[in-house]
């Protein structure tokens, strides 16, 4: 449902990718409540969770697009959701808040480095946030936050060393070393731009980048440059290949081809015991998971194989991620 | 100097890639007496380090290669070794080996997982030699622990987050985590058996691998595959691009893209500081270096670019991670 100021309840429907799985996490278990903000080039989802660990208000908002300070818009905007969570549940007295955003963010300095659809640069989120709601706020990137939660509460609960990608519109990663994520001054894991072929050119301005050929978005955007078709996403695209498009096949296998070689990177490399995957493309299933399994293993030779698994906590791995965060400040 | 038993001394000539720098790290710094010794495919190199950290007896020899059991051959050959060192040293006594081999290891465990030229399959060598030689033994993987010795006492000194790429006939990697060496059950490290491009076949059984194409030993062996001439190495080839020579050229030109791209790879998913280059193709100094820096910027976009240095203990880097580790143990 979408009211008229736009906010849209975040139905049952759009996190119900692992199905069971899913509806056994929703809780994040006792302790403090909080408030929890997932911040996206496109929307904002909040809720506030209580001390049994279940989200409250649970929804999806636009993020705000404006000219000016975008830093302060959000802020404003923030404060504004903030308050009416509060206003809603007065029962339930937050402790702290959990703030992630994408793009390249610096943690420990409490720093939104970068993030090329919001704005800002060097934009000292963390301090500001905790100023204008009058909690301690903590502070992390989305991917990362969503791997935490995969660690605590997901597919990666039983891999202290994983890697955890999210397979959508573009390609983010995260890395989970020794059972905590590991940041690299807020640049580690970028999967999505490491580049696999000598093109095409990426959003990011590198070339050949895994994005660019692999994420649901490419995907989709490749059959239509190719065919002059729009298809109704990258789902559509598999579903072609798999009823006998030519076209469709190509560019569906060039993609796993891409996702292989990158998968094979990470295994001698990082060697991580699993890879779990979520994002949109990660909902294609067998078609995914069984031909990146055999490619992979078809690819390597000593190596050590992860596992590749799926992804739990699906659209909501980035909120419980901030709920998480903002608990261990509590 | 090679004597009538195939042992010789380690002349300063095979350790000086770094010059003043490796003279100026030659001693560990003070600590208890131990015996270290790095096992390789082809060479033994052996050493007492007393408590001063100075390396006693420093020599090279060659790895006994004989049918059976090749674990009770080695043991039989380092037992010669220690026993060799201790005469000539009487008053400096050991309290701890140092044992570091190459291919899959298992530190935790002490187990030599996989060698593909020493013939081990999950042998118990820190227990075993530990048996045979009367002291406790610390056991590593020979390029983790020359990572550990270069993070302590040579070009990885001021990066907690660094990868050490060994470039010689073939090539071996390790990574730095928060300072530390992360080693993923012994599987992580393995960048030159990370596939960059869809072939050659590598030794390793896989295609495309990066050790394939841009090894030391790769670039001679391609160059002659192409032309029928030996070069003497791949100083040679280098040599010979830089005359004009088309043939070395394009194959100078093809690993240095090949080293990019790894290299690109490894900035965008493990964003280290840096990557400390040791090995034979490191002393092609700016032919390599300044190339790598032009073509890896050119390469990125947003990524954090490391600092590409020199590793500075050279030849000796596992021996004296090897003595590092034995120390640990005092």
């Amino acid at each position: 449902m979408t009211r008229a100021d736009g906010t849209t309840d975040v139905p049952d429907v759009e996190r119900d990718a692992a199905g069971e799985k899913l509806a056994a996490v929703r809780t994040l278990g006792g302790g403090a409540p909080v408030l929890a903000f997932d911040v996206g080039g496109t929307d904002i989802k909040s809720a506030l969770f209580d001390a049994d660990g279940t989200a409250l208000g649970l929804r999806r908002t636009p993020t705000p697009i404006a000219e000016g300070d975008r830093t302060q818009v959000l802020l404003d905007r923030l404060e504004v959701l903030a308050g009416e969570l509060r206003a809603a549940h007065p029962d339930v007295v937050p402790q702290a808040v959990g703030l992630v955003v994408p793009g390249i963010v610096d943690a420990d300095a409490g720093l939104g480095v970068f993030a090329s659809n919001l704005g800002w640069h060097d934009s000292p989120l963390r301090d500001l946030a905790a100023e204008r709601l009058g909690l301690p706020v903590a502070f992390d990137h989305d991917v990362r936050a969503a791997s935490w939660a995969e660690r605590r509460l997901g597919g990666a609960r039983d891999y202290a060393d994983a890697v955890v990608l999210v397979i959508g519109t573009g390609i983010a990663g995260a890395l989970l070393v020794g059972g905590v994520p590991y940041t690299a001054g807020g640049y580690a894991g970028e999967i999505g731009h490491s580049p696999i072929a000598d093109g095409p050119i990426c959003a990011c301005g590198a070339r050949g980048c895994l994005e660019a050929v692999a994420s649901a978005g490419a995907i989709a955007r490749r059959y239509q440059e190719a065919t002059g078709i729009s298809p109704e996403g990258a789902k559509d695209v598999i579903a072609r290949a798999a009823a006998g498009d030519e076209t469709a096949a190509e560019i569906w296998n060039s993609a796993l081809d891409a996702l292989t070689m990158s998968l094979a990177q990470l295994t001698a490399v990082v060697a991580p015991e699993a890879v779990v995957i979520g994002g949109g493309l990660s909902r294609a299933g067998g078609a995914l998971f069984d031909e990146l399994r055999t490619r992979l293993a078809a690819r390597l030779s000593f190596h050590r194989i992860p596992a590749l698994v799926p992804a739990e906590l699906s659209g909501n791995a980035g909120l419980l991620g901030a709920a998480l965060r903002a608990r261990e400040l509590t």
